[in-house]
């Protein structure tokens, strides 16, 4: 049986819906998928890109390209292309919510997400810093986002907080159970027996044995020497400058960035449109598109959907391998 | 007349002189270069490698390949493949400092330098933090770091200091002292009339509108505004993840990172063998090696001659073109 994969559409005013379409649009082997999203949003997104679609109740098959299996999230006000009403706030937060809280009852496999705009859904009154954080409260558990394309796997230790916050929110203890996540993550989600993870400096050279910051010493490398311990294969920290050159890469199976800024750039240099993002430490496998909502494209039928289908993809491969195991 | 350009050998137990010995192997019709360096060093590596070398007076004229052009520097001790002595440290710097004191009386036209090996240096007894900073101090100016390779040029903002220091480290003010060398330093020496500058934000996202820091809307935005009124093309703060997406960066002559791990991966991803480390801003053209000393590479021949002689043909390519005004 194929896994059962739930896709929320995100933004109804972004990229989002269209590319939910045109995901529709093809032969799926690999996983069987409940689309969460606004109906009306869906058939707009269709007859802009003039593109077939028919909307089926969630107990019906998939049976000819453009058909969706639709869980619907009515929109308070209609969805229009590059102007994201913060009325549609709700619905989209409520979309989010439902299909993750039916990967926790065991109802789907995996959550595919599609962009949400992060403003609209603040003005719409909702309290909302980002995805990962809203399915880690929901799930009660702790969470470590990494992205992934065809070149490296990039995770974080710290995401979106001011430069000026990062090094004191690094602490041995947080390096130590991101690691055991990424590590379980890994082993179990991609099947590598024995994972090597590189893990970067916080400061430049990686310190450079104090003289350039001491949080090399102080805090990253007792916690690899406790995780070591206890087997993990853990190289660093290492200066982050010259981690991603090629042939440094091809040794590690994963990379832990200290921030944002440093870990993202080269994975976004070398592979933007395959890219996606994943939540490790999750109940259930989650995987994003790595990419905004693309206001201006929406509607245009120009949007790229290369990063929602390697989600998809990269989703639906998890959550086969959780179930075989 | 091709340009004169002085060359520094660097820590004779690294690469750097075989690196010389192999440079001096080619026939170079754009300059003319004088090696600062130890001769024995020089024989020893032209030995290791089986390479032909005659070193000539100053005031000779190289006619075959291992014609090098030596401005002696004698080491006060023998050097050693792999094993740096401090004892040398002196003739190190003093052959850095000797070269660059040529290139401004007017003796040479550019300065293209090896790898030293910091710890050597202050080992020596020498307040050393790097060749950037001591040639800024002898010529009594501000230089802006820039590096490059065929994909991009990247200057920074922030260099060698701990990552907790980098905030408070950029001001307004140098920011506006940096962005003018780099113009300059592109319409002068790389020959672009117009220069458009990408100025990356210090926070994740550029900051998001003040809610990830507020160095954006502080510092960074109120440099470029003045800028701009001077009718400097600026982009900017823009998102470091994003901003080195290809096709993006096919839109900036260059790229002004805050600091260190923000700017060099992606450059160094992309192209390090043929990367190299210009200093903007001195008197004369400077050009480095993109690459430390390799002292396990020393005497065994392996190591990339790229880097040195992209070197060499970017410091005779300035040279040349500010001789030409």
């Amino acid at each position: 049986m194929r896994p059962r994969l739930a896709l929320v559409a995100g933004e109804p005013a972004g990229v989002g819906p269209e590319l939910c379409v045109r995901l529709a649009q093809q032969r799926r082997d690999d996983c069987r998928i409940t689309v969460f999203a606004d109906a009306d949003t869906l058939t707009a997104a269709a007859a802009a890109l003039s593109l077939p679609l028919r909307l089926l109740h969630r107990d019906a098959a998939v049976e000819r390209p453009g058909d969706i299996v639709l869980y619907p999230f009515s929109n308070a006000a209609p969805a229009r292309f590059g102007e994201p009403d913060p009325r549609n706030a709700r619905a989209v937060i409520g979309a989010l919510l439902s299909a993750a809280g039916g990967c926790l009852r065991g109802d789907f496999d995996g959550l595919v997400t599609g962009p949400v705009h992060k403003a609209t859904i603040n003005a719409g009154g909702i309290a909302y810093t980002g995805t990962t954080e809203l399915l880690a409260t929901q799930a009660g558990c702790e969470v470590v986002m990494m992205l992934a394309n065809d070149t490296a796997r990039v995770a974080l230790a710290t995401t979106h907080l001011p430069l000026r916050s990062v090094a004191d929110a690094i602490t041995r203890d947080s390096l130590i159970r991101q690691l055991r996540i990424m590590h379980a993550a890994l082993r179990d989600d991609f099947d590598i027996a024995t994972p090597t993870i590189a893990v970067l400096g916080l400061n430049p050279h990686a310190g450079e044995a104090g003289h350039l910051g001491r949080e090399e010493i102080d805090v990253i490398v007792p916690a690899l020497d406790a995780l070591r311990a206890e087997g993990l294969q853990l190289i660093g920290p290492l200066p982050a400058d010259t981690a991603f050159l090629p042939t440094k890469l091809a040794g590690f199976d994963a990379v832990l960035a200290m921030y944002h800024d440093q870990g993202l750039p080269v994975l976004k240099y070398s592979g933007f449109e395959r890219a996606v993002n994943l939540t490790l430490g999750l109940p259930y496998p989650r995987v994003a598109v790595d990419h905004g909502t693309a206001l201006d494209l929406a509607g245009s039928g120009r949007a790229d959907p290369s990063s929602l289908f390697a989600a998809v993809e990269t989703c639906a491969r998890i959550a086969g391998s959780r179930r075989a195991r």
